[in-house]
């Protein structure tokens, strides 16, 4: 998938709006700090300070530490490979004057963490390997090229998100059919736990809140691991969990609610609060389509919830998914500071989206979390959506 | 852990070559890149910019993303938690102002890996959060506080140290009874690997060259994975590989050679090239202790192997190791750019180093990589050394 990726890269650098005539991976010691583009570009990492050169023509060099050769050498990704042992700089100099680019664009951006890898220490590197020349006032940011890169994906890309959705879902199934009123949140957590682990399967992000549980009514936000809370029948209860699945995640939130004694439905309330999720996602999915921008997708759905008299939820209505579970740049989500212009970006054909907007009821949280791609003229579902509240009797 | 490493960190704030009035940690999105020093003093990522403030005082403050609270609320390490939803200005600001720092440690470093988690683009980040304030000139890089606080192993972290070489060396003692000649390197790396697996440890390092292999006559350096080589019958071979314990690495590296035929040992030339690795060790380990340059200890080493006739090796004598197998700034290493300053870093009590020189014999390479930690007027094995090359009959 490398060779496949630094093509892709190469023909953003020849799009008007992402235009450089160089694109240059730097890192050093992966193991401790990686770039995470790395992962897409070279598959592995290095140890010690490398430069990946992409130019516009197609040309792609490597400068790395002597002990990396060998390694880098079997992945025939390159054109040429230059090895050193003391320092870098004759390499690189020679290979900016010969080609000399006009603008160089580096791995930082102020809002996209995954467009984001260069350290700041590696910046002071980089210009005191450039000192004296003016390759220095070339250097541009990156974050649109790995925008697309990481948010276009291929058939390939988009199979595995597939399978991990499917895994996910599975274990959903599961849920439905073996959690019972008197467990504890941990508990619920364990046993998905145990049922990801026959599959053989990595969580999407850090074990101690994947999944997240949340029981009956409470305070707490997402991103919290689960409790001792016991889920009681009248609960509404949530999960949010995903899988890796070949290196691309899901992210899926499903919403249950526990009969009580002699009910056979959820009351009113528990009912129109998981409709109004549901409405709010349709909506916000029926809008999605290439050159739209996040922001308005997020409000269609904020907007409708509000409408139903509810509190709007107090994050991103979705975020993009790939190798991470939040993925890529651009964002649906309102324009608070922390998203800086990240739900400004048009959307593209070819991106992976979560939509998971949320609400509180007496009852518990109400919140389901669906995956799309976007298409040529509009979205996709990628997880089959749950289209009503889930019951444990 | 995480709380006596914050509370190491507050005392080095307190020492005169490290002061600082504020170490501040800032991290986004960790399960896209992560500062490596978050592992430390939190134990756990978080998902919006976050700031992890920590005053000579002893005061210590988060500033974080509103869903992240619950879960960093549950670490109980904060004085105080300020959740934001929109930017984190106010809250930073306000504690800023109120506490005054004259010099406020970041994590960037040229040199050291470790100590340079701070992104580009969220250093950025920090100037305009900080525009129009005095504070954007006190900052300062605090690659001293994380050298030190990598670098001194508490005895907590000297023992799973210790716990992960003794893993390490009892699958090398599986090695020396069941590798036979016939066997490629590959299916050495996969013997290893499946003994690993039984113990349930993950590698040092990538899998892909963890364990490296290398057997005979080779221009290869270290740091690739093992090929369809086949370890033959008068060849040298050896291994480098490590296991993780707990969060903590080993990284050790032992030399076999393969009798002919006939033989009852090895041949004089290796057992010279042997002996000469293992008496550079000694030397160097013999010159180890609190102050010294890993400069001076490189050179012990390198100037041996060369005054007995081999070519120097092209490599740093040694590294630190802890949680990641590359650990800590100071090096044992020459005065090369690639290195930096490292070389020059006074040793301080508590650093684990390994001692690897190598040197290439016309059937292989000979190597041998051990493990120590600096104690107070000397240094001690963490790993019982190879005095004796390993046969293979």
């Amino acid at each position: 998938m490398e060779k496949e990726k630094i093509k892709q890269a190469i023909g953003i650098l020849n799009e008007t709006d992402t235009a450089a005539d160089l694109w240059m991976v730097i890192d050093k010691e992966s193991e401790v700090l990686t770039d995470p583009i790395m992962d897409f570009i070279l598959g592995t990492g290095v140890t010690w300070l490398s430069f990946f050169l992409f130019f516009k023509t197609g040309e792609k060099y490597a400068i790395i530490g002597n002990l990396d050769v060998e390694k880098i050498k079997r992945l025939n990704l390159f054109d040429d490979i230059f090895p050193y042992k003391g320092s870098p700089k004759d390499d690189l100099l020679k290979l900016l004057n010969k080609h000399n680019p006009q603008t160089i664009a580096i791995n930082y951006s102020i809002d996209s963490p995954s467009a984001d890898g260069l350290t700041y220490g590696k910046y002071l590197k980089l210009l005191e390997l450039l000192d004296g020349t003016d390759f220095k006032n070339r250097l541009i940011s990156a974050e649109g090229i790995i925008a697309k890169l990481r948010g276009r994906k291929s058939a390939e890309e988009v199979r595995r998100i597939k399978q991990a959705i499917e895994v996910t879902l599975e274990i959903y199934d599961k849920v439905t059919a073996r959690v019972k009123p008197g467990m504890t949140e941990k508990e619920v957590a364990r046993f998905i736990t145990g049922e990801r682990i026959k599959t053989g399967y990595a969580p999407a992000w850090e074990e101690d809140h994947c999944p997240s549980v949340f029981t009956g009514p409470q305070e707490t936000g997402a991103h919290s691991g689960p409790t001792d809370n016991v889920l009681e029948r009248g609960h509404v209860f949530n999960l949010d969990f995903g899988v890796v699945y070949e290196k691309y995640c899901s992210d899926l939130q499903r919403t249950w609610y526990i009969l009580k004694e002699g009910e056979t439905e959820p009351p009113q309330e528990v009912i129109k609060g998981f409709n109004t999720i549901i409405k709010s996602i349709q909506l916000a999915f029926e809008a999605l389509k290439p050159g739209v921008k996040g922001y308005d997708i997020d409000k269609i759905a904020r907007d409708y919830i509000v409408s139903q008299g509810y509190e709007a939820f107090q994050h991103a209505l979705g975020h993009q998914v790939g190798r991470s579970a939040h993925d890529g740049a651009a964002l649906l989500a309102p324009d608070w500071e922390r998203y800086g212009k990240l739900p400004f970006i048009p959307l593209e054909e070819g991106q992976v989206f979560t939509i998971e907007p949320r609400l509180y009821i007496e009852q518990g949280v109400v919140t389901v979390e669906e995956m799309v791609v976007i298409t040529k003229d509009g979205a996709e579902w990628l997880s089959e959506p749950q289209r009503e509240i889930y019951l444990i009797k």
